[in-house]
Protein backbone atom coordinates (compact mmCIF):
# COMPACT_ATOMS: atom_id res chain seq x y z
CA UNK A 1 0.00 0.00 0.00
CA UNK A 2 1.32 3.20 -0.51
CA UNK A 3 1.58 5.96 1.21
CA UNK A 4 -0.66 8.68 1.79
CA UNK A 5 1.41 11.80 0.40
CA UNK A 6 1.91 9.06 -2.62
CA UNK A 7 -1.39 8.23 -3.24
CA UNK A 8 -1.92 12.55 -3.31
CA UNK A 9 0.50 12.98 -6.42
CA UNK A 10 -1.75 11.29 -8.34
CA UNK A 11 -4.71 13.51 -10.16
CA UNK A 12 -7.27 11.12 -11.65
CA UNK A 13 -8.39 13.31 -14.76
CA UNK A 14 -11.82 12.62 -16.56
CA UNK A 15 -12.36 14.39 -19.83
CA UNK A 16 -15.62 15.09 -21.64
CA UNK A 17 -17.29 12.90 -19.48
CA UNK A 18 -21.07 12.80 -20.10
CA UNK A 19 -23.07 10.71 -16.95
CA UNK A 20 -23.21 12.56 -13.69
CA UNK A 21 -23.30 8.80 -12.40
CA UNK A 22 -19.87 7.68 -14.02
CA UNK A 23 -18.24 10.59 -12.31
CA UNK A 24 -20.09 9.88 -9.20
CA UNK A 25 -19.03 6.46 -9.51
CA UNK A 26 -15.26 7.41 -10.27
CA UNK A 27 -15.22 10.03 -7.30
CA UNK A 28 -16.60 7.09 -4.99
CA UNK A 29 -13.62 4.68 -6.53
CA UNK A 30 -11.58 7.30 -5.70
CA UNK A 31 -12.14 7.70 -1.97
CA UNK A 32 -12.40 4.26 -1.51
CA UNK A 33 -9.11 3.49 -2.46
CA UNK A 34 -7.58 7.19 -1.13
CA UNK A 35 -6.97 9.28 -3.94
CA UNK A 36 -8.78 12.40 -3.20
CA UNK A 37 -7.21 14.88 -6.62
CA UNK A 38 -9.85 15.16 -9.16
CA UNK A 39 -9.51 17.02 -12.00
CA UNK A 40 -12.25 17.25 -14.70
CA UNK A 41 -12.02 18.49 -18.67
CA UNK A 42 -14.99 20.13 -19.88
CA UNK A 43 -17.32 17.84 -18.55
CA UNK A 44 -20.88 18.22 -19.85
CA UNK A 45 -21.87 21.31 -17.63
CA UNK A 46 -25.20 20.04 -15.97
CA UNK A 47 -23.54 16.11 -15.60
CA UNK A 48 -21.38 17.78 -13.43
CA UNK A 49 -23.14 19.69 -11.52
CA UNK A 50 -25.46 17.10 -10.81
CA UNK A 51 -22.75 14.68 -9.60
CA UNK A 52 -21.42 17.50 -7.67
CA UNK A 53 -24.65 18.09 -6.07
CA UNK A 54 -25.88 14.32 -5.50
CA UNK A 55 -26.50 12.98 -1.95
CA UNK A 56 -23.60 11.34 -0.80
CA UNK A 57 -21.15 12.88 -3.42
CA UNK A 58 -17.78 12.86 -1.23
CA UNK A 59 -16.11 15.53 -0.76
CA UNK A 60 -13.16 15.17 -3.43
CA UNK A 61 -15.92 15.74 -5.66
CA UNK A 62 -16.93 19.03 -4.73
CA UNK A 63 -12.86 20.01 -4.53
CA UNK A 64 -12.74 18.55 -7.63
CA UNK A 65 -10.62 21.11 -10.37
CA UNK A 66 -12.35 21.69 -13.82
CA UNK A 67 -10.56 22.70 -16.46
CA UNK A 68 -11.08 23.19 -20.27
CA UNK A 69 -8.47 21.58 -21.65
CA UNK A 70 -6.13 18.81 -21.42
CA UNK A 71 -3.22 20.78 -21.26
CA UNK A 72 -3.82 23.12 -18.61
CA UNK A 73 -5.03 19.73 -16.38
CA UNK A 74 -2.01 18.17 -16.40
CA UNK A 75 0.30 20.90 -16.79
CA UNK A 76 1.83 20.41 -13.09
CA UNK A 77 2.28 16.30 -13.54
CA UNK A 78 5.21 15.47 -15.07
CA UNK A 79 4.42 12.22 -15.95
CA UNK A 80 1.09 11.75 -17.86
CA UNK A 81 -0.74 8.50 -18.18
CA UNK A 82 -3.93 7.92 -20.69
CA UNK A 83 -6.26 4.49 -20.22
CA UNK A 84 -7.44 2.99 -23.73
CA UNK A 85 -9.49 0.30 -24.55
CA UNK A 86 -6.93 0.59 -27.79
CA UNK A 87 -8.31 -2.58 -29.59
CA UNK A 88 -8.09 -2.23 -33.42
CA UNK A 89 -7.21 1.20 -33.11
CA UNK A 90 -3.32 2.72 -34.07
CA UNK A 91 -2.02 4.57 -31.34
CA UNK A 92 1.44 6.15 -31.41
CA UNK A 93 2.38 6.18 -27.93
CA UNK A 94 3.61 2.53 -26.07
CA UNK A 95 0.95 0.93 -24.98
CA UNK A 96 1.29 -0.96 -21.38
CA UNK A 97 -1.01 -3.57 -19.61
CA UNK A 98 -2.18 -2.14 -16.22
CA UNK A 99 -0.35 -4.63 -14.38
CA UNK A 100 2.91 -3.26 -15.92
CA UNK A 101 2.03 0.44 -15.91
CA UNK A 102 1.13 0.55 -11.85
CA UNK A 103 4.90 -0.07 -10.89
CA UNK A 104 6.25 2.91 -12.99
CA UNK A 105 3.39 5.07 -12.12
CA UNK A 106 3.56 4.02 -8.07
CA UNK A 107 7.54 4.96 -8.53
CA UNK A 108 7.12 8.29 -10.74
CA UNK A 109 4.68 9.20 -7.31
CA UNK A 110 7.33 8.90 -4.89
CA UNK A 111 8.52 12.42 -5.57
CA UNK A 112 6.23 13.71 -9.06
CA UNK A 113 3.00 14.91 -9.76
CA UNK A 114 1.30 11.78 -12.24
CA UNK A 115 -1.67 12.04 -14.27
CA UNK A 116 -4.22 9.62 -15.04
CA UNK A 117 -6.55 10.24 -18.22
CA UNK A 118 -9.62 8.75 -18.95
CA UNK A 119 -11.93 9.69 -21.61
CA UNK A 120 -15.68 9.92 -22.24
CA UNK A 121 -17.73 6.90 -22.19
CA UNK A 122 -18.18 6.58 -26.33
CA UNK A 123 -15.43 7.69 -27.67
CA UNK A 124 -12.62 7.26 -24.75
CA UNK A 125 -9.65 9.73 -25.09
CA UNK A 126 -9.24 11.29 -28.77
CA UNK A 127 -6.05 11.05 -30.90
CA UNK A 128 -5.03 14.80 -29.34
CA UNK A 129 -6.02 14.23 -25.71
CA UNK A 130 -3.27 10.93 -26.25
CA UNK A 131 -1.20 13.63 -27.81
CA UNK A 132 -0.41 14.70 -24.15
CA UNK A 133 0.23 11.17 -22.85
CA UNK A 134 3.62 9.62 -22.24
CA UNK A 135 2.23 6.26 -22.62
CA UNK A 136 -1.32 4.23 -22.08
CA UNK A 137 -1.80 1.97 -20.05
CA UNK A 138 -4.40 -1.07 -21.21
CA UNK A 139 -7.12 -2.94 -18.45
CA UNK A 140 -6.39 -6.68 -19.64
CA UNK A 141 -10.02 -7.00 -20.82
CA UNK A 142 -11.14 -9.59 -23.68
CA UNK A 143 -10.89 -8.31 -27.07
CA UNK A 144 -14.64 -9.69 -27.56
CA UNK A 145 -15.66 -7.01 -25.31
CA UNK A 146 -12.85 -4.37 -24.12
CA UNK A 147 -14.89 -1.43 -23.75
CA UNK A 148 -15.19 -0.79 -20.10
CA UNK A 149 -17.61 1.06 -17.54
CA UNK A 150 -15.85 4.49 -16.73
CA UNK A 151 -16.41 4.12 -12.89
CA UNK A 152 -15.38 0.67 -13.56
CA UNK A 153 -12.23 1.20 -15.13
CA UNK A 154 -11.50 3.80 -12.35
CA UNK A 155 -11.88 1.45 -9.95
CA UNK A 156 -9.53 -1.82 -11.31
CA UNK A 157 -6.72 1.02 -12.16
CA UNK A 158 -6.80 2.71 -8.50
CA UNK A 159 -6.75 -0.64 -7.04
CA UNK A 160 -4.01 -1.48 -8.60
CA UNK A 161 -2.33 1.34 -7.96
CA UNK A 162 -2.54 0.74 -4.30
CA UNK A 163 -2.05 -2.87 -4.50
CA UNK A 164 0.16 -4.72 -2.16
CA UNK A 165 2.01 -7.87 -3.98
CA UNK A 166 2.01 -10.94 -2.08
CA UNK A 167 3.34 -14.05 -2.84
CA UNK A 168 2.04 -17.39 -2.11
CA UNK A 169 4.58 -18.04 0.55
CA UNK A 170 4.49 -15.04 2.39
CA UNK A 171 0.48 -15.47 2.94
CA UNK A 172 -0.32 -14.75 6.24
CA UNK A 173 -3.31 -16.96 8.03
CA UNK A 174 -4.88 -14.05 8.69
CA UNK A 175 -6.89 -14.80 11.99
CA UNK A 176 -7.27 -18.61 12.25
CA UNK A 177 -7.06 -19.96 15.45
CA UNK A 178 -3.95 -22.27 16.69
CA UNK A 179 -4.34 -25.75 15.50
CA UNK A 180 -5.62 -28.55 17.36
CA UNK A 181 -2.67 -30.52 19.33
CA UNK A 182 -2.41 -34.36 19.08
CA UNK A 183 -3.80 -35.09 21.97
CA UNK A 184 -6.87 -32.49 21.23
CA UNK A 185 -7.56 -34.63 18.51
CA UNK A 186 -7.42 -37.57 20.37
CA UNK A 187 -9.36 -36.87 22.74
CA UNK A 188 -12.12 -35.82 20.12
CA UNK A 189 -11.25 -39.13 18.30
CA UNK A 190 -11.89 -40.71 21.26
CA UNK A 191 -15.11 -39.45 21.88
CA UNK A 192 -16.42 -40.20 18.66
CA UNK A 193 -15.45 -43.51 18.67
CA UNK A 194 -17.50 -43.94 22.29
CA UNK A 195 -20.60 -42.30 20.65
CA UNK A 196 -20.29 -44.82 17.02
CA UNK A 197 -19.68 -47.69 19.69
CA UNK A 198 -22.70 -46.87 21.60
CA UNK A 199 -24.86 -46.40 18.35
CA UNK A 200 -24.11 -49.95 17.27
CA UNK A 201 -22.28 -48.50 14.09
CA UNK A 202 -19.09 -50.26 15.12
CA UNK A 203 -19.59 -53.81 13.96
CA UNK A 204 -18.14 -56.65 16.41
CA UNK A 205 -14.76 -57.28 14.93
CA UNK A 206 -14.04 -53.84 13.12
CA UNK A 207 -13.08 -51.94 16.52
CA UNK A 208 -9.25 -51.55 15.90
CA UNK A 209 -10.39 -50.62 11.75
CA UNK A 210 -12.87 -47.82 12.84
CA UNK A 211 -10.60 -46.78 15.24
CA UNK A 212 -8.10 -46.26 12.96
CA UNK A 213 -10.29 -44.96 10.31
CA UNK A 214 -11.69 -42.25 12.98
CA UNK A 215 -8.23 -41.43 13.63
CA UNK A 216 -7.11 -40.69 9.66
CA UNK A 217 -10.12 -38.57 9.69
CA UNK A 218 -10.01 -36.44 12.16
CA UNK A 219 -6.38 -35.83 11.20
CA UNK A 220 -7.54 -34.55 7.80
CA UNK A 221 -10.34 -32.43 9.38
CA UNK A 222 -7.65 -29.11 9.68
CA UNK A 223 -8.97 -28.71 12.99
CA UNK A 224 -8.39 -25.71 15.57
CA UNK A 225 -8.17 -26.27 19.16
CA UNK A 226 -11.39 -24.61 20.08
CA UNK A 227 -13.53 -26.59 16.72
CA UNK A 228 -12.10 -29.88 18.33
CA UNK A 229 -13.38 -28.93 22.10
CA UNK A 230 -16.61 -28.30 20.23
CA UNK A 231 -17.22 -31.03 18.30
CA UNK A 232 -15.76 -33.39 21.51
CA UNK A 233 -18.70 -31.89 23.56
CA UNK A 234 -21.28 -33.04 20.70
CA UNK A 235 -19.83 -36.28 20.77
CA UNK A 236 -20.06 -36.88 24.49
CA UNK A 237 -23.93 -35.63 24.27
CA UNK A 238 -24.80 -37.93 21.48
CA UNK A 239 -23.16 -40.80 23.04
CA UNK A 240 -25.32 -39.87 26.43
CA UNK A 241 -28.44 -40.03 24.51
CA UNK A 242 -27.51 -43.63 22.81
CA UNK A 243 -26.64 -44.95 25.81
CA UNK A 244 -29.85 -44.14 28.16
CA UNK A 245 -31.70 -46.80 26.47
CA UNK B 1 -4.72 -15.38 -17.75
CA UNK B 2 -6.46 -17.71 -16.67
CA UNK B 3 -7.72 -20.55 -19.35
CA UNK B 4 -11.12 -20.09 -20.43
CA UNK B 5 -12.75 -23.15 -19.18
CA UNK B 6 -11.12 -21.68 -15.42
CA UNK B 7 -12.91 -18.99 -16.00
CA UNK B 8 -15.99 -20.46 -16.98
CA UNK B 9 -16.03 -23.01 -13.24
CA UNK B 10 -16.54 -19.11 -11.38
CA UNK B 11 -20.02 -18.49 -10.67
CA UNK B 12 -20.71 -14.93 -9.68
CA UNK B 13 -23.19 -14.70 -7.30
CA UNK B 14 -25.38 -11.23 -6.07
CA UNK B 15 -27.56 -12.05 -3.60
CA UNK B 16 -30.61 -9.28 -2.97
CA UNK B 17 -29.39 -6.85 -5.39
CA UNK B 18 -31.73 -3.77 -5.42
CA UNK B 19 -30.43 -1.77 -8.41
CA UNK B 20 -30.69 -2.80 -11.88
CA UNK B 21 -27.96 -0.70 -12.81
CA UNK B 22 -26.02 -2.84 -10.61
CA UNK B 23 -26.65 -6.05 -11.37
CA UNK B 24 -26.15 -4.40 -15.29
CA UNK B 25 -23.04 -3.18 -14.42
CA UNK B 26 -22.01 -6.17 -13.04
CA UNK B 27 -22.52 -8.41 -15.57
CA UNK B 28 -20.56 -5.71 -18.05
CA UNK B 29 -17.66 -6.38 -15.83
CA UNK B 30 -17.93 -9.92 -16.11
CA UNK B 31 -18.06 -10.31 -19.95
CA UNK B 32 -15.04 -8.16 -19.90
CA UNK B 33 -12.72 -9.88 -18.10
CA UNK B 34 -14.57 -13.17 -19.61
CA UNK B 35 -16.82 -14.88 -16.79
CA UNK B 36 -20.17 -15.68 -18.09
CA UNK B 37 -22.14 -17.35 -15.41
CA UNK B 38 -24.19 -15.23 -13.51
CA UNK B 39 -26.19 -16.08 -10.60
CA UNK B 40 -28.70 -13.93 -9.04
CA UNK B 41 -30.58 -14.94 -5.36
CA UNK B 42 -33.68 -13.13 -4.75
CA UNK B 43 -33.14 -10.08 -6.46
CA UNK B 44 -35.54 -7.19 -6.63
CA UNK B 45 -38.07 -8.76 -9.08
CA UNK B 46 -38.38 -5.38 -11.29
CA UNK B 47 -35.11 -4.93 -10.98
CA UNK B 48 -33.63 -7.95 -12.40
CA UNK B 49 -36.45 -7.60 -15.24
CA UNK B 50 -35.80 -4.42 -16.15
CA UNK B 51 -31.64 -4.92 -15.78
CA UNK B 52 -32.29 -7.88 -18.03
CA UNK B 53 -34.20 -6.39 -20.93
CA UNK B 54 -31.80 -3.27 -20.73
CA UNK B 55 -30.45 -2.54 -24.23
CA UNK B 56 -27.19 -3.92 -24.78
CA UNK B 57 -27.04 -5.97 -21.74
CA UNK B 58 -24.59 -8.75 -22.69
CA UNK B 59 -25.54 -11.99 -23.28
CA UNK B 60 -24.81 -13.46 -19.76
CA UNK B 61 -27.44 -11.28 -18.51
CA UNK B 62 -30.31 -13.16 -19.93
CA UNK B 63 -28.97 -16.47 -19.48
CA UNK B 64 -28.32 -15.85 -15.52
CA UNK B 65 -30.11 -18.18 -13.40
CA UNK B 66 -32.61 -17.25 -10.85
CA UNK B 67 -32.50 -18.75 -7.22
CA UNK B 68 -34.37 -18.19 -3.84
CA UNK B 69 -31.87 -19.21 -1.47
CA UNK B 70 -28.11 -18.93 -1.34
CA UNK B 71 -27.86 -22.77 -0.13
CA UNK B 72 -29.37 -23.46 -4.15
CA UNK B 73 -27.19 -20.97 -5.47
CA UNK B 74 -24.28 -22.41 -4.32
CA UNK B 75 -24.85 -26.08 -3.95
CA UNK B 76 -22.99 -27.63 -7.00
CA UNK B 77 -19.95 -25.27 -6.03
CA UNK B 78 -16.88 -26.38 -4.04
CA UNK B 79 -15.51 -23.51 -2.81
CA UNK B 80 -17.89 -20.48 -1.39
CA UNK B 81 -16.56 -17.14 -0.86
CA UNK B 82 -18.02 -14.13 0.41
CA UNK B 83 -16.96 -10.59 -0.49
CA UNK B 84 -17.36 -8.16 2.45
CA UNK B 85 -16.41 -4.87 3.64
CA UNK B 86 -15.97 -6.04 7.36
CA UNK B 87 -14.26 -2.79 8.62
CA UNK B 88 -15.78 -3.03 12.70
CA UNK B 89 -18.34 -5.48 11.81
CA UNK B 90 -17.21 -9.33 13.45
CA UNK B 91 -17.41 -12.07 11.67
CA UNK B 92 -16.69 -15.53 12.00
CA UNK B 93 -14.61 -16.59 9.39
CA UNK B 94 -11.19 -16.14 8.21
CA UNK B 95 -11.08 -12.74 6.48
CA UNK B 96 -8.43 -12.72 3.47
CA UNK B 97 -7.21 -9.74 1.62
CA UNK B 98 -7.98 -9.58 -2.06
CA UNK B 99 -4.78 -10.22 -3.64
CA UNK B 100 -4.35 -13.19 -0.94
CA UNK B 101 -8.12 -14.75 -1.76
CA UNK B 102 -7.39 -14.63 -5.91
CA UNK B 103 -4.86 -17.31 -5.74
CA UNK B 104 -6.21 -20.13 -4.20
CA UNK B 105 -9.27 -19.12 -5.77
CA UNK B 106 -7.74 -19.25 -9.05
CA UNK B 107 -6.29 -22.83 -8.21
CA UNK B 108 -9.66 -24.05 -7.07
CA UNK B 109 -11.24 -22.85 -10.75
CA UNK B 110 -8.72 -25.48 -12.04
CA UNK B 111 -10.96 -28.29 -11.66
CA UNK B 112 -13.50 -27.39 -9.22
CA UNK B 113 -16.57 -24.87 -9.35
CA UNK B 114 -16.20 -21.64 -6.99
CA UNK B 115 -19.16 -19.43 -5.88
CA UNK B 116 -18.02 -15.39 -5.21
CA UNK B 117 -21.02 -14.16 -3.33
CA UNK B 118 -21.55 -10.50 -3.21
CA UNK B 119 -24.23 -8.71 -1.36
CA UNK B 120 -26.64 -6.11 -1.44
CA UNK B 121 -25.74 -2.56 -1.84
CA UNK B 122 -27.00 -1.27 1.46
CA UNK B 123 -26.19 -4.40 4.17
CA UNK B 124 -24.12 -6.59 2.32
CA UNK B 125 -23.95 -10.14 2.67
CA UNK B 126 -25.69 -11.26 5.73
CA UNK B 127 -24.65 -13.22 8.68
CA UNK B 128 -26.88 -16.10 7.25
CA UNK B 129 -25.23 -16.04 3.80
CA UNK B 130 -21.60 -15.41 5.44
CA UNK B 131 -22.64 -18.99 7.23
CA UNK B 132 -22.15 -20.77 3.87
CA UNK B 133 -19.00 -19.53 3.17
CA UNK B 134 -15.64 -21.24 3.61
CA UNK B 135 -14.31 -17.78 3.62
CA UNK B 136 -14.49 -14.28 3.16
CA UNK B 137 -12.37 -11.85 0.71
CA UNK B 138 -11.70 -8.16 1.61
CA UNK B 139 -11.18 -5.58 -1.26
CA UNK B 140 -7.96 -3.43 0.46
CA UNK B 141 -10.19 -0.09 0.91
CA UNK B 142 -9.51 2.52 3.37
CA UNK B 143 -11.19 2.35 6.49
CA UNK B 144 -12.43 5.85 6.08
CA UNK B 145 -14.65 4.67 3.46
CA UNK B 146 -14.77 0.99 2.54
CA UNK B 147 -17.92 0.64 1.30
CA UNK B 148 -17.38 0.35 -2.67
CA UNK B 149 -20.78 0.34 -5.33
CA UNK B 150 -21.31 -3.14 -6.27
CA UNK B 151 -20.66 -2.83 -9.99
CA UNK B 152 -17.25 -1.65 -9.01
CA UNK B 153 -16.17 -4.06 -6.47
CA UNK B 154 -16.82 -6.81 -8.65
CA UNK B 155 -15.15 -5.28 -11.71
CA UNK B 156 -12.16 -5.31 -8.87
CA UNK B 157 -12.38 -8.89 -8.05
CA UNK B 158 -12.93 -10.43 -11.11
CA UNK B 159 -9.93 -7.90 -12.37
CA UNK B 160 -7.74 -9.62 -9.90
CA UNK B 161 -8.80 -13.26 -10.31
CA UNK B 162 -7.63 -12.70 -14.43
CA UNK B 163 -4.60 -10.76 -13.18
CA UNK B 164 -1.15 -11.77 -14.87
CA UNK B 165 1.44 -11.38 -12.71
CA UNK B 166 4.70 -9.42 -13.83
CA UNK B 167 6.83 -11.92 -12.48
CA UNK B 168 5.27 -15.36 -13.34
CA UNK B 169 5.49 -17.30 -10.38
CA UNK B 170 4.05 -20.99 -10.70
CA UNK B 171 1.65 -22.26 -7.98
CA UNK B 172 2.29 -25.91 -6.99
CA UNK B 173 -1.37 -27.56 -6.73
CA UNK B 174 -1.26 -30.27 -3.70
CA UNK B 175 -2.21 -34.03 -4.60
CA UNK B 176 -6.14 -33.72 -2.63
CA UNK B 177 -9.11 -35.51 -2.92
CA UNK B 178 -11.97 -33.50 -4.47
CA UNK B 179 -13.08 -31.35 -2.00
CA UNK B 180 -16.89 -31.41 -1.05
CA UNK B 181 -19.76 -29.87 -2.40
CA UNK B 182 -21.28 -27.42 -0.55
CA UNK B 183 -24.65 -29.60 -0.99
CA UNK B 184 -22.72 -32.53 0.65
CA UNK B 185 -21.60 -30.11 3.81
CA UNK B 186 -25.09 -29.30 4.04
CA UNK B 187 -26.47 -32.73 4.24
CA UNK B 188 -24.00 -33.40 6.85
CA UNK B 189 -24.30 -30.36 8.50
CA UNK B 190 -27.85 -31.25 8.93
CA UNK B 191 -27.27 -34.83 9.85
CA UNK B 192 -24.96 -32.92 12.64
CA UNK B 193 -28.02 -30.98 13.76
CA UNK B 194 -30.28 -33.83 13.76
CA UNK B 195 -28.54 -35.85 16.29
CA UNK B 196 -27.42 -33.26 18.20
CA UNK B 197 -31.44 -32.03 18.62
CA UNK B 198 -32.70 -35.80 19.84
CA UNK B 199 -29.34 -35.75 22.04
CA UNK B 200 -30.16 -32.47 23.72
CA UNK B 201 -27.68 -30.47 22.72
CA UNK B 202 -29.40 -27.55 21.26
CA UNK B 203 -30.83 -25.82 23.76
CA UNK B 204 -34.54 -24.63 22.96
CA UNK B 205 -34.61 -21.11 21.86
CA UNK B 206 -31.09 -21.70 20.33
CA UNK B 207 -31.97 -23.56 17.35
CA UNK B 208 -31.11 -21.28 14.41
CA UNK B 209 -27.22 -19.99 16.49
CA UNK B 210 -26.76 -24.02 16.75
CA UNK B 211 -27.38 -24.12 13.21
CA UNK B 212 -25.49 -21.54 12.03
CA UNK B 213 -22.44 -22.47 14.63
CA UNK B 214 -22.72 -25.62 12.67
CA UNK B 215 -22.89 -24.24 9.10
CA UNK B 216 -19.60 -22.45 9.43
CA UNK B 217 -17.97 -25.84 11.37
CA UNK B 218 -18.70 -27.45 8.89
CA UNK B 219 -17.15 -24.94 6.56
CA UNK B 220 -14.29 -24.86 8.37
CA UNK B 221 -13.33 -28.65 8.40
CA UNK B 222 -11.70 -29.11 4.96
CA UNK B 223 -13.33 -31.85 3.85
CA UNK B 224 -13.79 -34.02 1.33
CA UNK B 225 -16.76 -35.58 -0.44
CA UNK B 226 -15.54 -39.00 1.29
CA UNK B 227 -15.12 -38.29 4.41
CA UNK B 228 -18.13 -35.68 4.36
CA UNK B 229 -20.46 -38.99 3.44
CA UNK B 230 -18.72 -41.08 6.30
CA UNK B 231 -19.41 -38.33 9.16
CA UNK B 232 -23.25 -37.90 7.48
CA UNK B 233 -23.73 -41.27 8.34
CA UNK B 234 -21.86 -41.68 11.37
CA UNK B 235 -24.29 -38.61 12.13
CA UNK B 236 -27.52 -40.60 11.16
CA UNK B 237 -26.69 -43.71 13.40
CA UNK B 238 -26.00 -41.97 16.62
CA UNK B 239 -28.99 -39.98 15.87
CA UNK B 240 -31.10 -43.42 15.47
CA UNK B 241 -29.41 -44.03 18.85
CA UNK B 242 -30.48 -41.57 20.74
CA UNK B 243 -34.14 -41.30 19.39
CA UNK B 244 -34.52 -45.33 20.05
CA UNK B 245 -35.55 -44.18 23.92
Amino acid sequence: MAAPDQLDRLRVVLVATRNPLNIGAAARAMSNFGFLRLRVVQPFDLAFREARSAVGAPGLLRDAEMFSTVAEAVADCSLVVGTAAVGSRQVEQPVKRLEQGAGPIRTHLADQRVALLFGSEKRGLSNDDLSYCHWLMRIPTRTEHDSMNLGQAVAVCLYELIRTDVTPRSEPRLESPAPAHAEELDRMAQSLLVALAVSGYTKPGTEIATEEKVRRLVRRLNLNSSDAETLTGMFAKMRRAGARD
